[in-house]
């Protein structure tokens, strides 16, 4: 039966032929007469490129062009910020002022990568070197090293939104409780690197690239080379893992479609490298929160202050600031405060520019709220969870405007926490290793979002998204989406949308995504955990439109009224007559014929329907962790992990829960193992630990269900979810399980060496423990 | 300046790519992997297949496959016919029974194009031969050798159109011509040859081909294979001339997708040879007509009785006996007959299937009815074009249906040819060849039509057409349609109309063809006379939908009202005030980000709009020929043309120019040079000669233009047009010049030998002329 597709645990289409090498990465793209691009980038942090000799790499083995920043003065990508005003809108390609290290200088194409990257070698650069500026923190003192001399300082980006008399009422309150966080920069780290294939023919510049977004991809590469929009083609069939970091063009991507411009026909393929990865993909996350949580004597949330020092690297990316504007809109959570205020600021530091994570700066705006519940609750000597659930919204004050101006549109936030304390039971053995439980409430933006926000906020993009919904002659059902599949299961969600609306067995329904030339345009695409939630509605409305059509045809042919048809897989019937019934290919074929259709009706099957959102959806969970700490090592095991998530009507469990266990395994990874470490003098030690299946522990996800009452369909969006808890989560049961150093318990990653750090500094001394 | 676009000889924009060699044909098509197929032919004509050992084939070098009947058994393509009833709908892709000399028994492919040929002289095939059938008139006699035993006979189509009282009405006439036509079997000869290029792979089969509708090349390799209809790609970027010949999926092409499918993956190519040209490509033309015209004393046509025997060859083809039935609608002309019957018999001969080739019927049916009329104003002594001019339908009479059920819309005949005979002038000199001047007048159709006539006629096609229109972001302009490049210029002149009527420069607007991925659909594609009129009338109601919305989107920007406003290249401005613009890129970009649209307009700038005619449009034309004639060795030298065309609303009168000089090229071929001639056991001769740039005089054309008010701009179509009116001009021109044989010409193509022989018998005994 066709029906009953949407809840249905579906398996996912993709996987066939994910699981057996037949998938579509850029690295599978395979054209005649291809050659190769090295990107050459700087070995300095900070200073100036004064000359570049080519002589040498001209001469290599193999090298078929060269491209210097002279050569392309005028390339330029743009940069995006969350508010207008900001004195940068875009940033050269190439430039001669350096910034960070592995910033592109240069870009060698050969006859194969190993002739490109052997000829790297021999660039000669005259350079001259400046002092490096490492931390935010660093970046603001008095003589700190100016990246931008002409701004008068390292602030790109200072904005404070909330309540102007917060910190008054901060001041005024019983209790406050007063921390400083610090969240690592991290790496998105999906399985496929970076990587593109691109050829210039026949005027048109095609390009193979992974990405989450390529219509952004065409926008923009358009407008850099001047081409008209149509002219590029970008192609991202099958993305492995984008998590952030591929939702735009690098300098890398641009220069590869530059040499193809110039290579006579040739296609250009570059693909990122380990060392590319640490150097130039963005990375993210990299935040210190100056925090403060007033509470009146009953507990009551009176105020909560936070100052964001957000570190932008090197220069504003596509993203700028972006990132930490939505930790400021997010720190409320699902909790009723009296005053909220956060200050924001961008900070520019020589290192490599800061881009967007799955989460965008929600993990962090969860982990500051939360552990200072927990300090607070710990202060107080209140229970953590009924302290929150003292301050938690009910589900009866939804919709519910937030300080910070988030309308949370539906939920159930305590049932969402009362639900998770009753899967949470102890694990681990006495093994002389300390054991805590800790929680995280979070509320999480989903389905961005209305065009009209986008603009308000200064993006460059609208936020509906498109579906074209067509039924062929034979009857087969093709759906087309501007978002991508990134492995999050896209295709196959879509169409068991269309499979339960156009009553036909899913096996009928293809889903095209990933092509500019075959989809719709898609302003940001498969990003901010919104492709189901817009793009799944947007169908939901094509098909609606479509099954009107093809019952109205219907009717004029069965003579009937298009109330009494009912569609199945292979029919349309007239109810209660047996008799009555026109097969649905020959409808489809006729339609499509210009045959026998009623007045005013177009020949055809195809439905093309924009959706654009009226407000953001607001999707929510809570996290649990249980922890285990060596004492003596300072190692932090996670030993159980317990989820409930609510990102309103599942259309397929299955693939809600893959989305949420992905997000946890990175959230652990945040929490414990990961951190892209700086020397002083700007460059990055090259160890770098995501987590791995040994890290992970079994986690157990409840979903609940809460409708949106935005979206058609009720869906909201999952995408991220994962993400936000854990470190929350994580360092409050490490904190429960080590008293002693709960307050200090304020950064991420908790590796080893910070843990061993915290508990030695706290310990007795050394000869007092009998060492 | 933007506007003035239609009407304007604007350049071919397809020519830049077409004459530097960069046309994106098939034999351009490189894919990695690529293989190569060669399809094994019947030696005999007819008969039966027995055995087929294949065991030395596979033994051969470099051979990947073979392929042979029992591999496939249930592949079918369809055939088509005018008129329900018929016994066949489809017919085997391989075939035990053997129908003609070139019909496809096997493939084999191997890594080389060489390898697979040289492998196909290694199949053993096992034949019994029966006698060859070689001509309808030799089809029809009693005891010829049956094709279809089954059928009881060789006739497979046989219906009368008209007056049921004409034969009477002939009979009881004052003055009754009476001849008997014969025209040769001709072949479509398209510079680029049949190719394919096929691959399968992520469960869908692209398919690169030369074709003349993808989308119908689609739909049948879709249902001969079982895949669902969007599991099938078809590209034909350029085709290299169609003339008829590509408007069809050939069992060849069949074949290489049926090994691409097998292929593992590999891309399979394949390439028309010289041999598969003569044996294979469907030729067209091929027909008897007995014909008697009557007239009564003042020279008025009472009646004309035509019985059509059209050569099917050996089965039916996509087109079957469609042609013969053209040729008998279009058999009155630009003339008032009091009576018109036709009958038409499509007649099987052990020969290669007959197609459709430019002009479709309709050459034939003038040669008929103008050899005719010349030969009547002969007999009665009366001068032919006042002959003419007094039966002719006058403007005022227009709309008129004819007795064969034709309505023409629109034209002015008379004119036609009263401007022709301004034009002729003496040509040649005094050298011993004897000289004369031949006229013919035609009515065309064009525009093929309304999908219900279609449908009645028992064709699996509708006969609207879709353009898609959209403006890009940076205000570029994007035209797709399901019309393709056959070298006649479409995308110019789709680009001309879209930027006319969208208001920006013609630089600006990419014309996108030829991809069934990337194009709207259409049933039959570029042939008859259709692509403008039909694909051109469906962009001009796209345009002015999306006007209506760029100028809705600006008054809302403009607080103006729409009809203030003008829309220039650059900008939407308000009339009487300088001030008060939105540059159009501005209001592209804000359009497509969903920003400040008014109420109920959905984001985007792309409107996707079809058109079905209400009626077919008729063209019409006048044609002249000045020839000389050897009478030493029969030879005929077309030494002056002239055409009189009226296609309606000319959009490019460069373009139309050029599509009626090569028409009128192809048209000297089929009266004078061209002709696949038989051997008595169903062999065919290897002797074709297209015309050279020899035989093509300089050509004089004028263009009239009468306004379709069928189609949205006043376009007709002027594909076929040129080939229509030569064979008769040509013949009537051999007629004159030579009034001792004038009776007897009655066949094309009047070759050498043709002419040689009538002057022979009709001249004195040798010994008297003294030689």
């Amino acid at each position: 039966m066709a029906e009953g597709y949407v809840g249905a645990r579906t398996p996912r289409r993709e996987d066939a032929r994910l699981l057996t090498g037949k998938g579509r990465y850029v690295g599978n793209v395979r054209l005649p007469g291809t050659v190769h691009a090295h990107v050459v980038r700087s070995p300095i942090a900070h200073g100036r490129l004064l000359g570049c000799d080519v002589k040498a790499v001209w001469a290599a083995d193999g090298v078929l062009d060269v491209i210097t920043p002279a050569d392309a003065p005028d390339l330029r990508l743009p940069c995006v910020n969350v508010l207008p005003g900001q004195p940068f809108t875009s940033y050269p390609v190439l430039d001669d002022a350096i910034r960070y290290a592995g910033q592109p200088l240069a870009v060698v194409v050969a006859r194969t990568p190993e002739a490109a990257r052997d000829a790297a070698d021999l660039f000669d650069l005259e350079l001259e070197e400046l002092p490096a500026v490492i931390g935010v923190e660093r970046a603001l003192e008095d003589g700190a090293p100016l990246l931008y001399p002409e701004v008068g300082g390292n602030v790109l980006t200072d904005f404070t939104m909330g309540d102007h008399d917060c910190a008054a009422a901060v001041e005024g309150a019983e209790h406050v409780v007063e921390m400083t966080f610090r969240m690592g920069r991290l790496s998105p780290y999906p399985l496929e690197p970076r990587g593109v294939v691109a050829s210039y023919a026949d005027d048109e510049l095609t390009v193979h690239i992974s990405s989450q977004a390529p219509h952004h991809v065409r926008e923009h590469l358009a407008d850099a080379f001047g081409l008209a929009h149509d002219r590029v083609r970008v192609v991202s069939h099958d993305t492995g893992g984008g998590f952030g970091a591929k939702e735009h063009v690098y300098p890398d991507e641009a220069l590869v479609c530059l040499a193809a411009i110039r290579a006579h026909g040739h296609p250009v393929s570059w693909t990122e490298s380990p060392g590319d990865r640490l150097f130039a993909t963005l990375p993210a996350r990299e935040a210190v929160h100056r925090a403060r949580l007033a509470l009146d004597g009953d507990g009551r949330f009176v105020a909560m202050d936070v100052d964001v020092l957000g570190d932008l690297g090197g220069h504003l990316s596509n993203v700028g600031a972006s990132t930490f504007a939505v930790t400021a809109t997010l720190l409320p959570g699902p909790y009723r405060f009296d005053r909220v205020a956060v200050r924001v600021r961008g900070v520019v530091t020589t290192t490599t520019p800061a881009g967007s994570y799955r989460g965008f700066g929600q993990p962090e705006a969860t982990l500051t709220r939360e552990r200072l519940i927990d300090e607070a609750a710990r202060r107080l000597g209140l229970d953590r969870v009924e302290l929150r659930l003292r301050n938690m919204l009910r589900p009866e004050e939804l919709p519910y405007t937030t300080r910070v101006f988030q309308t949370y549109d539906s939920g159930d936030y305590p049932r969402a926490l009362r639900t998770l304390c009753e899967l949470v039971r102890p694990v681990g053995a006495t093994d002389g290793r300390r054991r805590g439980v800790g929680y995280s409430c979070h509320v999480e933006s989903t389905g961005m979002g209305p065009s009209m926000d986008l603009k308000a906020m200064g993006m460059e993009a609208g936020g509906y998204e498109t579906a074209v919904l067509r039924m062929e002659q034979d009857a087969s059902v093709v759906v087309s989406s501007g978002v991508v599949s990134i492995g999050q299961g896209i295709e196959t969600t879509l169409a068991q949308l269309a499979a339960e609306h156009m009553g036909v067995p899913i096996e009928r329904v293809r889903v095209v995504l990933g092509d500019t030339a075959a989809t719709p345009y898609s302003s940001v695409g498969s990003v901010a955990s919104r492709s189901l939630a817009l793009g799944g509605a947007a169908l939901t409305r094509a098909a609606a439109r479509l099954r009107d059509k093809l019952l109205a045809i219907a009717a004029h042919r069965l003579e009937a009224d298009p109330a009494d048809l009912v569609l199945d897989g292979d029919a349309v019937r007239v109810k209660g007559d047996p008799r009555a019934s026109v097969a649905l290919r020959e409808l489809a074929t006729s339609a499509w014929r210009g045959w026998d259709l009623p007045d005013g009706l177009a020949p055809g099957l195809e439905e093309r329907v924009s959706y654009d959102p009226s407000a953001y959806t607001f999707a929510y969970g809570a996290h649990a962790a249980a922890v285990a700490v060596d004492p003596e090592t300072g190692a932090v095991e996670v030993e159980g992990y317990w989820v409930v998530n609510d990102s309103g009507v599942l259309v397929n469990p299955t693939v809600v829960e893959g989305q949420i266990l992905g997000g946890v395994a990175q959230g652990i990874g945040m929490a414990l193992t990961e951190e892209i470490v700086y020397t002083d003098d700007g460059q990055p030690i090259i160890d770098y630990l995501p987590p791995t299946a040994r890290e992970v522990p079994d986690i157990e996800v409840v979903m609940t269900e809460t409708p949106s009452g935005v979206t058609p369909g009720g869906m909201k969006g999952v995408g991220e979810s994962g993400t936000i808890g854990p470190p929350a989560a994580i360092a409050n049961a490490v904190a429960d399980a080590l008293p002693e150093i709960a307050e200090r318990v304020t950064s991420v990653p908790l590796t080893p060496a910070v843990v061993w750090s915290l508990l030695e500094v706290s310990a007795p001394p050394a000869w007092e423990r009998g060492a």
